[in-house]
């Protein structure tokens, strides 16, 4: 694989999954949508799914990794790193574009949500404590682009990350062990759909399960540009936690590979 | 294969897609059903495995486009336009008889819930006003045949139906590579039966996904025709965006596809 | 295949499918269930991978048929009658079997379920009224074991079940097409599952989706049997539908199937 | 496989399945997590996607039992009972490692659950009696580790629990009959995952579905060692029944193969 087919590779196939798995958040959090409120469930399996499709129309170009903490640990099972800048790029670029895409599809529901008169504070209120109110509670809106925890407590919200990304590494890396080589065709893409929902049941409930740091990096800048209004800040102390964690767990797993099963 | 092989394929085909599909949106609406409010997620997973059934069961005789914006992209993909009358009547035609059997499957439910004293205006209520108010709200009867907006915007009610026809159609397009040439056999059912389902709960949230135009004009005409009691109007205004839409939306996928991928 | 490994196959595949598929209507009707009340989308996924489960459990000896009428779709398409017999009296014990082991498992929830002061009519109360009317909505208890419809219409009734069958089994049927003649294998079991949960999904409101005469028969025989308190009746009135409906079509199937794919 | 293989293969996978499995009770169960209250549906969900990232990350090196009741099931098939001791000691190892690390995920979670004042007794609330009826009600908490009955009746949970065991490991017993010989790839894993959601969907009503010993019992040792407060007993009572129930259901599975696939 080339570099510029690995860099468009990625952007494609990251910008489908930030634009599906962002997509998804935007549709159940957002006022006159659809999907409002169809619950934990529906955001896992929109994710997963995501992931699936993601895969799918990313794979022939670059493989797919679609998650700088992949990419890194396919760099240490091989110690071979001369195409993570591209691949990080990419991933980074296409996060971006795809958080863009959502903002783009759900356009009117971002609207219509942060300027409704009920959530800034009844009718007709204009006031700057209203609109502070709105600033304390835009975590939904937040939510829609990157993780956040419930409970904040750096050194749990870390291992919390840190286990997630270990379990979803681990699959990928012995995904061609299982099938024989093959690496990630179809099947493979299946399963590690499956492995994302799975991840998304079992260790979601305390930080949201970034396991990925350009699905979690690239849609938080762009919150901070893009002009809605009473968005909220974008919580950049916490950033720092879904972009190491993911690294961290990346790394373990790769090293979990390359004395179990290498 | 043969036009009349692609035609009666596709025929079968999408009346499958729409029997089924537009059977989870009668199941969930009306009364009387035993799957009255199953919820969003039963709703993608319903058009979604409807998706996996209707190429099933038409993949031997036509390959199974189902869409006019798929064999849209094939046919620029391809450069060849030959068989593109052949696929798109059978698919109008299809999804037509589709709507005719929702109708003849849920004939009790419609009837049930179209004439329900409590929705036409109260004991006894038969009067011009309760009709009306009948017919202003007839919205999930017409639901059941065809896709609307919950925000009327032209511009971003056809830009989210281009964005989700794009991922549609890209992942149908690497299907190819990613299957080493296999085509859309049983993986690629499968698959593509979990992108609708990714599709629907990502971008479905602002006008309900149609994705394919078919699937939208022909229930809506099937609508207008069919004798139910108060069922309101066809909203013949907004019939064009899911037509152009996903039209759009294919060519744009085609395009992505013969740059970046062939 | 001998007689004997069709007629032990199928009586494990259809006692494995009517354990799972009778289990999860009682996990969410019973009281003291801690899956109750957990809605549709559990009762046609479970239905569904009750599908495959039994198929798995039963392909090696008998080709898991488990439903007379795809036993009888392939005899006319095969017209080939021999093994009719050993298929059907397998389909018929089996559902009977696995019947009364969901009763098995599930027999202090069923107690607790059908003793219950507040059902049979408020504290104390043990007359007469109070069991007829206990008996006039013990629907619940009969629908763990066999399917009834909201809206009593022979004519629609019998129209949905033809419908949903007619589904299923040119779904099957085309499944040698579909895998280049490897039968119901892993993949086709998947797909044969995943197919039962479409239809549950989108035309099961109105009947409950018998789409198979043993599934709907076997166990309603069994409900007759058992020595459970105010079980209500069994509901032979409607009990031809489920029988007559899927093997009309089933029958269509294997017609559309030898004029349109053959 | 060599003996070290297959303990660590086992101690890899059964972590990986506790953590996911465990985890998904967690996150539906625990205050201050985004899943809560998720439903049946999630709990069944997750548990049968974490069997499939745990065969996963674990058939390279000891082919993925993680269930003593399976171990058991194939020894017996296979007369060759060399290295039941390392798939054990690995399963419940793993078990108990899976344990503690659903205890780190979610370690604020735990805490903000257990000392909430609403729970243990109102505002200020310190005494005995607060106390004690905490421990009473701390099924909730236990129910993330181990399995317990909603009615306690030995004969009945031991029926329900071979039962579903019995489905369990006839399904993995016919995989290779099914794959031609293929054993646990990765189909296999997904349709072992399908099965055991079929089986928490039908059969999890009763008992919770432990369905494998190690599942069980390496939980409640963890369960009982965690300095956690408030936590109540972990039930040993009823130890025995989540252990002899799969046990004997496996012993059975393998006793129908034998005569009737073999």
């Amino acid at each position: 694989m080339s570099s510029s087919d690995i860099f468009i590779g990625e952007t494609i196939g990251t910008a489908v999954l930030i634009l599906l798995g962002g997509g998804v958040c935007a549709a159940v959090t957002l006022k006159a949508s659809k999907a409002r409120n169809a619950g934990w469930l529906a955001i896992t399996f929109g994710w997963g799914f995501a992931v699936l499709t993601a895969v799918y129309t990313s794979a022939p170009l670059s493989g797919a990794h679609l998650n700088p903490a992949v990419t890194l640990a396919l760099a240490i099972k091989d110690n071979d790193w001369s195409n993570v800048p591209a691949y990080w790029a990419g991933q980074l670029l296409g996060a971006m574009i795809g958080a863009a895409l959502v903002w783009v599809a759900y356009y009117g529901q971002f609207l219509a949500h942060l300027t409704d008169r009920e959530i800034v504070g009844g009718p007709g209120a204009q006031d700057t404590k209203a609109v502070e109110a709105q600033e304390a509670q835009a975590g939904p809106v937040l939510g829609i682009f990157s993780t956040g925890p419930e409970i904040r407590n750096a050194v749990q919200n870390l291992a919390t990350e840190i286990l997630g990304t270990i379990v979803l590494v681990l699959a990928v890396l012995t995904q061609g062990l299982n099938d024989s080589g093959k690496g990630l065709g179809t099947l493979g893409a299946l399963v590690t759909a499956l492995v994302v929902v799975s991840i998304g049941l079992s260790l979601g409930g305390p930080t949201g399960y970034a396991i990925n740091p350009a699905r979690d990096l690239g849609p938080r800048i762009v919150h901070a540009l893009l002009p809605l209004p009473n968005k909220g800040g974008s919580d950049w102390g916490y950033a720092w936690v879904p972009v190491v964690g993911p690294l961290v767990g990346g790394a373990i797993a790769a090293g979990i590979y390359n004395v179990a099963f290498a």
